[in-house]
C-alpha cells in the first residue's frame, strides 16, 4: 500500500507558550522532520549551509520569493528568512511529517498556500498559556530583564494571542508533560485522517 | 468561559474490528457518554426502560421518526431502533462528549443531519481490521459455528468496509491496548478542536 501524504503541523503562540519546546522534543524523538530554513544573514561560527539553514544571497532569495518558491518568508532585523515549499512538499511526498514553527504571519501564509500537497497536509496549532498571570510569570525569565522589556513581551504576546480563533487547534499551556502527551495526541489522530491516505 | 460544545463520536466498523470495545472502555473511564437509544422491542428481563433504552410503542417510534426528532434509526428482524436528536444533543451543550457505535447507514445519517449542535460535535471513525486473514480468525470466534455462518460474517464484514473512505478517520486495528491508546489520542485532539470553543 503506497504511504500516506505526511501531515504539515504549524505551530505557532507566544513567546513563553513553550511551543518551540513542543517541536523540538516531536523531532528529536524521531517524530517528525524540522523543514530547513533559508536565510540572507551570514552564517554563524559552526553553521553548516544545509543542515543549519540554506544560506542565500540576498538577490537569491528574492528571485526565489518572486518566483512563488517560498512556503512562508518574512524580514526580520533586515534579514530575510523563509521556508522552499520544495523543502516541506518532498518529505510530505514520502511520508514523512514535517513540523513548523511559525509565527502568525508564517502561519497565514501556510493557509494561504494553494499548493495541493501542501493543503492536504496542512494543519495549526495554536499553544497558548493559561492564564495572564502566568504567562507574565514566564516572560519574566530569570528577572534579570528591565520591566520595560517584559512589559513589551507582554505586548507582542497578547497581540499575537488575538489569532488564536484562525487555527484548528487550540492548546492551552500547563504543566511541560501534560502539554506534550495532548501534542503527541494531536499527531496520533492526524495520522489517522483519511484525506490524507491513498484512495480515500 | 463557558464550555466547548462536546464531541459527538461515530464509531463504525465491522464485526471483528473490536469499535464495541473501544466505545464501552471509553464510556467505562468516565470519558465519554454513551446515548440511550429508543427500540419498539420488548423489554428483556432486567432491562429498565429510561437506562438500557427507551421503550416505545411502534406508534410512539413512528410519530417521533415522521417529526425528525430522531438522528439515526433502523429497522432490525422487524423491530425499530433509533437514537433521539434531544438524548444527544442536550449532553453535547453540557459539554459532555458521546459516543455512538454506529453501522455505515446509521453513521450516514449523522453525516447528513444539519442540526447546527450535531454539525459541530460530529466526528467519524471507521476501525478496520488490519488484513483479511485475521479478521477471518476473529470473525471464526470459538470454532463452533459453521462455515457458512463464518462465509456471511465475512460478506457482511467486507461490504461494511467498502464504506471506509467516507469516514473522517481510519484506525488500522492491532493489539487491543494500541488500538485503545490511539482512540483516546484521537479523543483528546478533538477536544482541542477549536470550532467547538466559544468565541471562535
Amino acid at each position: 500500500m503506497p504511504q500516506r501524504t505526511g501531515i504539515l503541523l504549524v505551530v505557532s503562540g507566544p513567546s513563553g507558550s513553550g511551543k518551540t519546546t513542543l517541536c523540538r522534543r516531536l523531532a528529536d524523538e524521531g517524530e517528525a522532520n524540522y523543514s530547513i530554513s533559508c536565510t540572507t544573514r551570514a552564517p554563524r561560527p559552526g553553521e553548516v549551509n544545509g543542515l543549519d539553514y540554506h544560506f542565500l544571497s540576498r538577490d537569491e532569495f528574492i528571485t526565489k520569493r518572486d518566483g512563488g518558491e517560498f512556503l512562508e518568508s518574512a524580514e526580520v532585523h533586515g534579514n530575510l528568512y523563509g521556508t522552499l515549499k520544495s523543502e516541506v512538499t518532498d518529505r510530505l511526498e514520502q511520508g514523512a511529517d514535517v513540523v513548523m514553527d511559525l509565527d502568525v504571519q508564517g502561519a497565514a501564509q501556510v493557509r494561504a498556500c494553494t499548493d495541493t500537497v501542501i493543503r492536504i497536509a496542512a494543519v495549526d496549532l495554536f499553544v497558548m498559556p493559561p492564564e495572564k498571570e502566568e504567562l507574565l510569570t514566564r516572560l519574566s525569565g530569570r528577572g534579570t530583564d528591565s520591566s520595560e522589556v517584559i512589559a513589551l513581551r507582554m505586548k507582542n504576546a497578547l497581540e499575537e494571542m488575538s489569532h488564536w480563533p484562525n487555527y484548528t487547534y487550540r492548546l492551552l499551556s500547563g504543566s511541560q508533560e501534560e502539554d506534550y502527551s495532548r501534542f503527541k495526541s494531536l499527531v496520533v489522530a492526524e495520522r489517522m485522517r483519511i484525506s490524507r491516505l491513498p484512495d480515500a
